[in-house]
């Protein structure tokens, strides 16, 4: 196998321009690299990348488990993958993309965690989705070494990055009462807990009665909605995620209600379509690529044996405001 | 170096059944797996993707750029990539993805192509960008016999999946007078001549004079223009883009003309936000899965050395008419 000494010779630098030339790590001047480059092509030279990972036993690779995506792709998880990628990479690792293997080994009867094991990635990153529960995966990729993390889990045990949506919601409905609205509703599936409470207890500092509506989480169940919302007769309403806010304004369109001189809306997630809407819509923004840089630090760490911060490796990211003309 | 001889030793089954256990290929019994597995662990069995690469000089990864995406991410790309993604891991090969590093390597002084050709990747999915002109980059990497394939590009010689703008064009416009719509103008930026084309082709086969409104490809740009498309007084237009589309619905919003009763709205490219606007907007669709999925039958083929089929590698998908309420 040709060794880095050998392109150095043939080249005639030294052994570690021809490692910065291969790696495009630190200066080295294009002539230079150019005949390094040469060399190495000349000498079939075998990429770093792949001897490093077969003396360690571990490959470099990070694997994103993208399958709980399902069918609408989505612009939200794109940017947590973009954020991990440039993370990973300037720690010299990087990152594969997997898309819906749970289901297929499912069908097919196969284990897809017995697989992915014996792939040995530097690190495993999963997306919270139905076939796969949180807490028992976590368990058995503790048990086989394997790094990982969780995106947005609310199980428990289990190492993850996730926005603070109580936080978001009780600063955004605290925002809106100081903006002077007296009656401010929430809208949305009562089964995701962690928004409704940050209404409740933003409600209770402020010494009032929560009004809410219980509402799939569907766009065409919101815009079915307005009028019971409208009903409560609400001057300001906090909505559980953007896609159910579009329905809402669709409904609120047809019932003549004006956005926002009759209701203020703030929506949740800032999706592109968010910015798109009419009106376009004040909504909570997540910020993705800091969650994705988030885990991809996580996996780094893990992944050379670093030991855990003392409050665990779980991070909560803030969600801000992002103020358009629904408000 | 462990071998699978040795596990199959320690497993006690064949080395066949090894070689599918590892896979995750064929039918393995539940039990013999884990047994393989467990033999794979306790030798320290490297994995095959990595022994394979080093045999063959050449890496199974396929490596995406996407970089030139731009700080908004996109669900029209990640519905690329994942169908990409699909068909290389059905004949056996991987995807990595690589964020925005042309514009890190031109930063830094250094060429991005000779970083990625030193890698060796299996092939690489490129789309079109501004840093990466499409001509010169395919030229460079047939000459360093990297598969590569771009996405989208109207550039000439180079091998590039893409969509028939000017056909699915075409089709909107014939089917809106079908409708019975007589003035169906087109709103959109004039230098990008494919859909532009396909208007001019329809209008003339109708035997009408075309109407035209150029404006930038952004949503206030869409926004402001609607005045001056009404005042052409048509009964229906093609759009650029959806995000023009959203912008011409707020602009006619304000302007208190009803869609579709006074204008029937047609976008272009059924963003996720199409469907969540007021009202949802009928539009052309990319096949983007079918897209990624198309790219990377051409890397798998050209990575084994097949010729050309005899048009050429390109190839042009249709695109398809979704309708909604916007009609």
């Amino acid at each position: 196998m040709t060794r880095l000494k050998d392109i150095a010779e043939v080249a005639g630098v030294s052994i570690r321009t021809v490692g910065r030339a291969l790696k495009g790590e630190g200066y080295v001047e294009a002539g230079v690299r150019e005949r390094v480059l040469g060399a190495a092509r000349s000498l079939d030279y075998r990429p770093h990348r792949l001897a490093r990972s077969l003396r360690t036993g571990r490959s470099q690779e990070v694997l994103v488990l993208a399958g709980g995506i399902g069918g609408q792709y989505d612009e939200l998880h794109i940017a947590k993958i973009a954020g991990m990628e440039r993370t990973l990479r300037a720690a010299g690792m990087s990152l594969g993309l997997l898309f819906g293997i749970e289901s297929e080994a499912r069908r097919a009867g196969r284990d897809v965690l017995d697989e992915l094991i014996a792939r040995r990635p530097a690190g495993l990153a999963l997306f919270a989705s139905a076939t796969l529960p949180a807490t028992a995966t976590a368990r058995r990729l503790v048990q086989a070494r394997v790094p990982y993390v969780f995106f947005d889990t609310r199980e428990p045990d289990v190492d993850t990055v996730r926005h603070d949506r109580s936080g978001g919601v009780r600063e955004a409905v605290r925002w809106l009462a100081g903006r002077g609205h007296r009656r401010i509703a929430y809208i949305g599936s009562i089964e995701e807990r962690s928004r409704l409470d940050g209404y409740h207890e933003a409600l209770k500092a402020l010494g009032r009665e929560p009004l809410i509506v219980d509402c799939e989480a569907e766009y065409n169940a919101a815009r079915a909605a307005a009028a019971t919302l409208m009903a409560l007769k609400p001057d300001a309403v906090q909505v559980y995620s953007d896609i159910l806010a579009l329905g809402l304004l669709a409904g609120l369109h047809e019932l003549g209600v004006r956005v926002p001189q009759d209701l203020a809306v703030v929506g949740f997630d800032d999706r592109f379509a968010a910015s798109l809407s009419y009106p376009p819509l004040t909504t909570l923004q997540q910020s993705n690529e800091a969650m994705g840089a988030a885990a991809a630090a996580i996996l780094i760490a893990k992944s050379r044996d670093e030991t855990a911060p003392p409050g665990g490796w779980t991070r909560t990211l803030p969600m801000s405001l992002v103020i358009r003309a629904s408000t």
